[in-house]
């Protein structure tokens, strides 16, 4: 073990900076992923890469991959890597930190003659936050062979299908469908990322080693009544779809607070809803609404909301109200390797710094990538949680920390 | 008494047919006050006033007036009508039955040679229904000076002013705020309308007999909470506004139906719900709202929200989330005269059609002539109580009855 290497945490941050100002002028911190924006930030990426001096290439599915040859080269690379893609109006961290800081881990070890067997690569995955055309993660997706012709001919709203955007960003559509690597093919993936939550922050902890990562189950649901008008008809002869649809939420939130009460994680909201027709005067006739349901307990996540509308629809029986779900989603919670878990700790301990072992409420590539390789996560704190808003923030030595903990560990992996 | 005099059904129904036909092409039933549609509908009712043998006018107001002379032109006039404009995309008999119902008792005294004491108007209301420029009732207000200055300042999206609107429709928005006619100025009001709820219908009575209009208070009510991820976020450290908004809004339905059970008529409708972000995987972090109180109890119509707006916030006390409230309207409940309602109900009890003493849950002109003569309103039923709706409709039968009975009402009155 050589136990003087260090990251730069100057150098990361300025990376920080810079990639983070390539973003849309009118709408900090934007980046979204298909647009010429993102192209810029890719290209100005691939610069760093090669001045680190890695190989770049992009893989069929428009990941762009940089990678160090180990001493080992028939060994299977490890890999780490996140995205640049952002939300619309914040992400200032979120994602490119895991990319910047694989950068910063391949650039110390460079700096220190540090020569790992396996060869190391840091993946740019394409689009893993929720595009405009229906999706999230879709280079990791299409990595491990789950995009699916079906979700290559979903549009955004200009009418341009995913295999052509895909195409644009320079992948191989007609290639994909098929599993683009084996499992195996990777000796190992980690990935740092922002919390995005407030556990490590309210507990004044520097890391967390990811145990598991959520499920999401998401529902669309239909209540339908009948508009008529407000001041003439009388309450015993409502048909409200908004008081319903209200009843409902509040006893969501009641359930999902009694179930989180135990060992697992789980969070339940509705976060989505319109009226219909939405006016002062009218009895609302039609609410739709999301419900989304969290855990990274695969019983708790499918057992959540089927009794909650069986019982709804049950009091609402002979009403003249009707309740219809439709399941949006149904992914199942993603189990992060034991083995990359240990390492992780064990990193963070090595450098003093305390951790906690957390589920990761928030999807990521990661859980794609456990389909290919041992996998895990670590996290570093954010600003009073915040993500997703220009508000997102993280000091800098919370960004080192992890950029430290992340370059241990794939010391540690290199070393197994 | 005059026995013999009848009203035409189907003349009445031809002028229904012809006014409605008047409409927005791709959007029926539709002709907005203050459009030239409108103002084509008005030039068509002029001109059937004229053929009728009335003389017309536009008051200050712009409400289109036509007076039949009566034998003693001293006494001050009665008068009847109602309004024909519409909401967007209804109001096929909502407002213009009772402006040709009164055409047509006019016509039909003509007809039978019957000359009344009094001089009779048939009114038509300028812009009954909630308009663009955010008030409804503008010409009866304007009639009793009961709109303001402040409200002929209010703006329609594109920046008219209601000053301007009402100079263009031809009246004389400078004379304005002041009453045009003094209490006395008229001998009664009465006005037909349909129905707009079922009660009428699920009893298979023909008239309804109002015995007074519902006052309405609404008010505007904003939640704050916060919006975090909905997936990081555990279900502890939540401020979510729209679980509080649901369990409000129940709480609100559960509450007016239990006030309903008494001898006064209470309604209480959340309407109106926007919600922000409004993202699957944010946690909500506004709602606002709009709720709807109706009653003919002053009390009760005063009394019902501010407890529950008080305990919410009793509640809500350190959790973060806020709860304001805004009153937007506070209209009071409307008696309608005992004299009038006598008379509406032995007209009809001469004509062999039952009756039901029932409350207006809507609100009407009529609501600002009460503050001029004594006023009353009679109803007949509309198919399944839908109105404000492409598909609200009566039968010729349904209308013949509301207009015979208008017309013998009429002629009542002016014998007291």
């Amino acid at each position: 073990m050589h136990d003087n290497m260090t990251i730069d945490g100057e150098r990361l941050w300025q990376d920080l900076e810079a990639l983070a100002q390539i973003t849309d002028r009118e709408r900090p911190w934007t980046r979204r992923a298909f647009t010429q924006r993102y192209l810029e930030g890719r290209a100005w990426l691939r610069h760093r890469m090669h001045e680190a001096g890695m190989t770049t290439r992009l893989d069929d599915a428009g990941n762009l991959i940089g990678s160090l040859t180990g001493s080992e080269p028939s060994l299977p690379p490890l890999a780490t890597g996140s995205h640049i893609d952002t939300v619309p109006g914040g992400g200032r961290y979120d994602g490119i930190l895991g990319v910047l800081a694989g950068l910063e881990a391949v650039r110390s070890l460079q700096d220190t003659g540090i020569r790992l067997r396996h060869s190391l690569e840091v993946i740019d995955f394409l689009s893993e936050e929720p595009s405009e055309y229906g999706l999230s993660c879709i280079g990791s997706r299409a990595m491990v062979g789950k995009l699916s012709p079906a979700m290559l001919d979903f549009q955004e709203p200009g009418g341009e299908r995913l295999f052509d955007a895909i195409r644009r960003m320079g992948g191989v559509p007609e290639a994909l469908g098929e599993p683009l690597r084996q499992p195996g093919a990777l000796s190992a993936f980690v990935e740092l990322h922002i919390e995005q939550g407030r556990v490590l922050e309210s507990r004044q902890l520097p890391i967390g080693v990811v145990s598991d990562i959520v499920g999401i189950h998401r529902y669309d649901i239909l209540i339908t009544g009948q508009a008529d008008h407000a001041g003439t008809t009388p309450m015993d002869l409502r048909r409200d779809a908004l008081a319903e649809a209200g009843g409902l939420i509040k006893t969501i939130q009641q359930e999902a607070q009694r179930q989180a009460q135990g060992d697992a994680y789980l969070v339940a909201t509705v976060g989505r809803l319109t009226v219909s027709p939405n006016a002062s005067n009218a009895i609302p006739e039609r609410v739709e609404m999301v419900l989304e349901v969290r855990s990274n307990d695969a019983a708790l996540l499918e057992g959540f909301f089927p009794p909650l509308l069986e019982e709804t629809r049950r009091q609402l029986a002979g009403s003249g109200i009707e309740v219809a779900a439709k399941s949006l989603s149904e992914g199942l919670p993603t189990q992060c390797a034991d083995e990359v878990q240990a390492q992780i700790a064990a990193a963070a301990d090595s450098l003093g710094l305390g951790t906690l072992s957390m589920p990761s409420g928030a999807g990521h590539d990661a859980v794609y990538m456990a389909m290919l390789a041992p996998t895990g996560m670590l996290f570093v704190p954010c600003l009073d949680g915040r993500s997703h808003c220009p508000e997102e923030s993280i000091t800098r030595q919370q960004a080192a920390n992890g950029c430290q903990v992340l370059a241990e560990t794939l010391r540690r992996l290199d070393q197994l």
